[in-house]
């Protein structure tokens, strides 16, 4: 077995990878993002010990301004040959693939490791090589896909919003409870559609002063709305009767059930298996 | 002179005003805010020791769950003569004026204190009895008036989101700066227009990170798409051609030059007088 590691290197979180023959032998995850500060270069040292001194191939925040090495963004569209032909290579057998940049008028925007699921997902065949994909999370990317190559994306900070409303704004008191994708839900997304958010969100507080909204409700309620006004903008923009999501299970159904009562289709991808191929792909391009 | 004191006390300051004949005698303004947890009733006892043994009436998040007495709402719509018949005395000729709701299916929403200077507004002549008028501020109030009544009205976290994204959101790092209204300010309106906040908001990261936004005009970009967005959404909702700001002069202009940018006139009210008006009409009908 040759094989090589490909390391998947987020502001919070790093996923560790042997992989041989386009199958993972192996794989960890731990809390050592690059905002946890690493010392890079000891930590490629232990992850060799672990994994053997093969290739490595890293992507994700790593690559950024906050990470070791910073990485140029590919101008969109950008392909999984684009990402391979422009990975900076350090020392060592040691590659960052890059991130992906949008520069138009309307909507600049840049995403650094999310390019390699959302290519991967097209190479594995998980979606057709023209489709819609979303990566819902703290920053959710919507992503049109051309002839497998990604044409141009957009992100919304939704989940950022998402986070901060629960934790310090006057919503807080309301919001400490689960989000489900039940009745309060489903109208939010109703609300959210609007796309009166600023409004919409105050409202969530009035609706619990009148005791028109029960406590329980309003974190379902409130993500709701938030998702429901980022898919009425991407609406507007993304054509695709078809949304392929690559996200966590209790993410995916929340964006799966806001889309549908928005009137398009939704189906969940397997994002690792995206990814390992994604990554599989650039690293026999290297 | 009898007179009376008037107390404007919200939840981070307090305005108190000696009011004889209409006219104001004397005021302070201070930091006692109903959020400092103040001993009311020996606040009480030494603002009549400074202003004198007379009646004392009240306005704001005092008559809130979080004040001293709650003092229920008034559904709209609410004229002066409305909350006055409807104001909680408490002993010794202490009043607390009323909130205002707004019960119906489209917009549930609450105002506390905003009342007394949106009425007096009308009441003192500073705008028609038709009319429609703005609070900018932490929550952004909008109000219909008809026959110088408040027929129904729309709060927008407008200033609560700047401020949350200023203080800890991944566009934190680009906020430190001034807002201003010149050409980055007015991008942001026209922007906000378009009602895609999330993604927008976003896409202030990417535009600093591609260089396409110069840091100095981050502040002043946000606050325009914030404010954008927010008066897209009334403007669908509200009519009149012109919009009267009752607001501090920074937050008047900028308003202004953002209802100005969207296609109406705007035009700025004394928010104090009307205040006082409000509050003197009401005192003489208790």
């Amino acid at each position: 077995m040759d094989g090589f590691i490909a390391v998947d290197w987020g502001t919070t979180n790093r996923r560790v990878y042997l992989i041989a023959d386009g199958a993972v032998i192996e794989t960890e995850r731990d809390d050592r993002g690059v905002a946890s500060k690493p010392d890079f270069r000891a930590e490629i040292n232990a992850i060799r010990g672990r994994f053997g001194n093969r290739p490595i191939v890293m992507a994700g925040m790593v690559g950024s301004s906050i990470g070791w090495h910073e990485a140029p963004y590919v101008a969109a569209p950008a392909g999984l040959g684009d990402l391979a032909a422009q990975c900076p290579r350090l020392d060592d057998r040691v590659y960052i693939v890059p991130g992906v940049s949008r520069i138009d008028a309307t909507g600049p925007d840049v995403m650094r490791g999310e390019e390699v699921q959302l290519l991967g997902a097209a190479e594995a065949g998980l979606v057709p090589p023209d489709a819609l994909l979303i990566q819902p999370g703290t920053h959710c990317k919507w992503a049109e896909l051309r002839a497998g190559r990604i044409a141009r994306f957009t992100t919304a900070m939704t989940g950022e919003l998402f986070a901060m409303l629960g934790r310090e704004s006057i919503l807080a008191p309301q919001m400490s409870g689960q989000v489900t994708t039940g009745d309060a839900f489903i109208a939010g997304v109703d609300a959210g559609l609007e796309r009166d958010l600023s409004a919409a969100l105050f409202g969530v507080r009035a609706r619990g002063l009148l005791g028109l909204l029960p406590a329980d409700d309003a974190p379902s309620y409130v993500s709701g709305l938030l998702i429901g006004a980022e898919i009425s903008a991407r609406f507007a923009e993304y054509e695709g009767a078809l949304v392929h999501i690559l996200a966590d299970p209790h993410l995916g159904a929340l964006y799966a059930a806001a889309i549908r009562q928005a009137g398009r289709d939704a189906a969940e991808v397997d994002s690792r298996a995206a990814f390992v191929c994604g990554i599989d792909r650039i690293e026999s391009l290297l």
